[in-house]
């Protein structure tokens, strides 16, 4: 059992890919789109529950998580954030738009040395999303979005503790190397609808959209009020 | 994979039963005799890693957790001990002794009604004991055990979660019971060696030993120092 298959009215719609892939303006995009579509839309982003993010945090700190736990903190996190907001959105109709969902688990996961098969039976109380969009860059295009900036890159944002080099921005370049390789070999196994992060952007929107339109019926989510375009832009529900 | 199989020199001695089996008890006094057998011996409990006690603590008190979230919750904890204390004893070549293992995760999680594979997958990350001691007793024989001492139970060890009853007694025997069956259940698949934990103390404790000493060659795990006793049961390493 990979995946939950319990029954739903709403859809969900992920975004995966490296950091730098672009998703996460593309997916903003796509909520904006359909709003103005007038659908029940709403946002959820990787790694964003109270729950346990002190443990989190702590043991970040201390660095004294070992793979195992660190996967499993992580599974608790997004446990509790699927079972208390995506799935009674879900239940309620909504169309529910992910910016990271359970591959990203998969990915980081594995390439930290947990057994691929264990992390995916770790998460198989989550559904199987309805569309989930890849966004496929080349490795040195994502780093160079990324590093551009010249960011403090965290500890485990790097990869540091995989003792791939001593030098954080070097640690991350191969930490994402390794992270590519496994969205590579879960493009075919998981059905992932690829986008070219390196087109045009607006050439990656209606791709989206067109694919969407293709295995979503859009009335089903409609709102019974409105959304109007009013002035200079201003909104407001009727 | 339902357990990890990677050799160690050390060995891993669990006991499980319901709560009032006289587990706990037995389990003493067999470290106790194999302290005075000059064993390396070690021992720990179910539950009492720092990491995520507070997220526990939290959860429970606002009653948030699903089953899903309370079970992911309890195997970041027991695999945080885990990595951090049993397997670096197991390593170093200890006898370490466990009151409660990953069954009685196996057991709680099924009655609160997460999928019986998937539980066992998630603790798949540890090893298999090689000695479980099961205690098996009459579910009266352990309630009156339990609630002659007329306890405050808590609401999860009352098992309240599970809307069996309003009364937190009640509440609690059924929970009980319901764990039983699922201890009848894995006392075979997994090979337990049964105690009657309602035969008299000095019986159990001479079964135990009988077993341990059938399965293992404690010669393997005695200090080169010995544990002497000198005057009034004082004990000194020479």
């Amino acid at each position: 059992m990979v995946f939950q298959k319990d029954q739903v009215r709403g859809k969900l719609i992920a975004v995966e890919g490296l950091d730098g892939s672009g998703k996460s303006t593309q997916i903003a995009l796509l909520k904006r789109w359909l709003e103005l579509e007038s659908c029940k839309v709403v946002f959820t982003e990787w790694n964003s529950s109270d729950l346990v993010k002190s443990a989190t945090r702590r043991g970040k700190k201390q660095r004294l998580l070992t793979p195992t736990t660190f996967s499993l903190i992580h599974a608790t996190d997004f446990a509790d954030r699927y079972e208390r907001q995506i799935m009674p959105l879900l239940r309620a109709g909504y169309l529910v738009l992910a910016d990271r969902y359970v591959y990203t688990a998969y990915a980081r996961d594995a390439v930290r040395g947990c057994d691929r098969e264990w992390v995916q039976s770790l998460y198989s109380f989550a559904r199987q999303p309805d569309i989930t969009y890849y966004f496929e860059v080349p490795l040195q295009v994502a780093l160079d979005r990324i590093l551009s900036g010249r960011p403090q890159l965290k500890f485990h944002e790097a990869g540091m503790d995989l003792d791939l080099s001593e030098d954080p921005t070097e640690s991350f370049r191969i930490f994402q190397g390794m992270i590519l390789e496994e969205y590579e070999r879960q493009k075919k196994q998981f059905g992932f609808c690829v986008i070219d992060g390196s087109d045009l952007p607006e050439n990656q929107q209606a791709r989206m959209r067109a694919a969407l339109t293709d295995r979503i019926d859009l009335s089903h989510y409609r709102r019974k009020t409105k959304v109007i375009r009013e002035g200079y832009g201003k909104e407001v529900l009727r």
